[in-house]
């Protein structure tokens, strides 16, 4: 099955020139999104994860059900003030100004093998702040796993030396 | 297994005098998050669902599981502007003011049977509005399954006629 198919292109979303890959099409299909899903646990299986992080909110999507298929736990990711416990956070560049993710301090124990699952990697900015969360935390990033991979914006070049996956790519 | 054991309770989250109810401690241990979710799977397993819908963002991390385990597709309700597509949309009354939650206007064929998974049940102001949202694509409203409900805010009596379960109750 080529997941390209049920993956809806929107032109100019959020805004002009932006040629948004929309997930909700795989999503809403359960043959496709069971299969998508399937892709990423197998890839992860051998991998002796203990807990699967994935970034607010389309990281829920894909990393929930790779978690409980794997049988281990879920940790959010969430932007500023989302989490109701203590907190560890990181800062990271947008194109203008700045952004925060956190993580729930208790979140990860030390050592704790982590798989990041999210929807897309565009420039990589969330998910290099997402590595450093998780490293801040003493979790070790072993493998990071995305649906769509959007080739042109060198995302992976902020993810040097970790074990990056993506089950679609697309130039731009 | 009781399911109340991992849920952590923080008090004065968002704000002075609510009691939070935080299911992150219960996401992160994998036997507990498979166990939840394998209850509402066992629950719905037999009603036919075509499609299950869940909320932004709580609702994700328990609604795509779900839909996973089903084997059936998974529709995210989002609030005011993040989806692509054409959306639907209900405004609905919150303690100060009103909000807007939108669907996808493709997400749901005329009668497919759709569940709407999510995490707590507090007064029923979003739930009531996703219902009014399947119903506006002609989506039949199968049932309404919670993780979480507190009691005493009577969010049921919004959601009269419809089947409506949850796993763990609270009187706060």
């Amino acid at each position: 099955m080529d997941l390209k198919e049920s993956i809806r292109v929107i032109e100019d979303f959020p805004k002009d020139g932006i040629s948004f890959k929309d997930v909700t099409t795989l999503l809403k299909n359960g043959e496709v999104f069971k299969e998508t899903t399937d892709k990423l646990v197998e890839y992860l299986r051998d991998k002796n994860i203990d807990i699967v992080v994935g970034p607010e909110a389309r990281g829920f999507l894909f990393g929930a059900p790779v978690a409980y298929a794997l049988g281990v736990g879920f940790v959010p990711i969430r932007k500023e003030g989302k989490l109701p416990g203590e907190t560890i956070s990181v800062e990271y560049d947008l194109e203008y100004g700045t952004d925060i993710i956190e993580m729930h301090k208790d979140a990860i124990k030390p050592g704790q093998r982590v798989a990041i699952v999210d929807d897309l990697l565009a420039t990589g900015g969330t998910v290099e702040a997402a590595v450093k969360l998780i490293e801040k935390a003493a979790g070790e990033v072993v493998s990071i796993d995305f649906v769509i991979e959007l080739t042109d914006l060198k995302g992976k070049d902020k993810l040097k030396g970790y074990d990056v996956i993506s089950l679609v790519q697309y130039n731009v």
